[in-house]
């Protein structure tokens, strides 16, 4: 049985549960979501994922939503990339979402995605703050290690990695935080890794 | 042996472990942090915690750090506010960290304990606004629902009331969403609960 994930190749966070599938080897395919013309705000999304999100796994019956659940629902499944120290590796996740993906994706989509008219600059400036304490988190953590929370590759390196790889400004520049650079090559070096915009469908040059 | 919890009354966050803690009659003392001094930002505390935040949990010679975690472990290890579901606790606790706690929490901070002249209005109102969308979420939620992932509470409803119960203005009024406020009444009749200010060390009359 196939697993479906609902996502769109703009979304960080359903990158995040997209890589691990991929990763993991897990039999998935991708459903677009267009979320550019406003779909995850309407009732039949809502019905999908009441909290109005991207991504949502469903396999028969079973219905996952936020990617750090369907991350660790694939780990488990598979055995892959789950870490030794489930607290660790969790720490890690929830550090991910509130103070990396979680200010990542809105400076990102607020510096890219909005007319530039409607760009609120106090609140970009803000999150690009706040994202240079938690690089610095990471960079200082990354000091000889290879991988976030064990010494093998984990669903924490594929949740903090979750916007890292794309290609629009949002105030992260590899040259500043060598450690995290040098980390995200490891990812990209992983047996099957894509790019985001290569594992899930649209892309800006889409709407173009 | 009674374990330590690094907190200060200020955070919500940290009212999420000792809520949890609590409620679930573990052995626990705070210690206070000096947040408003700045301790979370030296070195010795970033020997305790490199992510320079709290809570900090330490019983024997395990330490964990974020308030998930932490919540985690002492459901785990009471038996108590676990829920029967995991993935379900877990969303809504994932949930919390980027889009409701993740918010409040800045917005708290932003609106209450900076200098009048050094608040950034376009950060306040972006915030604002991402905590209206998450408020609707939960409100919907809670439509024939009395606790937020089981029939009975779970560590997830007291994530998602970590800021809830402050008094300092951030954009929550109960009035606003009824259901929200009837659940918040739900935690408070707990046996046992406590205000954050009651049951940590440090408040802003401290600092009056």
């Amino acid at each position: 049985m196939t697993a479906k994930l609902w996502c769109f190749g703009e979304s960080g966070n359903a990158y995040k549960a997209a890589l691990t599938l991929e990763l993991a080897g897990y039999d998935w395919e991708p459903v677009q979501v267009a979320f550019f013309s406003g779909e995850t705000r309407g009732p039949d999304f809502i019905g999908l994922n009441e909290m109005g999100e991207v991504p949502v796994f469903r396999e028969g019956d079973l219905t996952l939503t936020q990617s750090a659940v369907i991350q660790l629902h694939v780990a488990e499944r598979t055995g892959k990339f789950l870490g030794r120290d489930r607290n660790e590796v969790l720490r890690w996740m929830f550090f991910d979402n509130h103070r990396l993906s979680g200010q990542a994706g809105p400076a990102r989509f607020l510096m890219n995605f909005l007319p530039a008219e409607k760009r609120p600059a106090g609140a970009i400036d803000y999150l690009q703050g706040r994202l240079r304490a938690s690089y610095k988190v990471l960079e200082r953590h990354l000091e000889g290690r290879d991988w976030v929370a064990d010494a093998e590759p984990t669903i924490a390196d594929f949740a903090c990695c979750g916007y890292l790889f794309y290609p629009e400004p949002f105030g992260f520049d590899r040259a500043d935080w060598p450690r995290m650079g040098a980390w995200l090559d490891r990812i990209a070096a992983l047996p099957g890794w894509k790019h985001p915009y290569d594992l899930m469908p649209g892309s800006p040059a889409d709407r173009a």
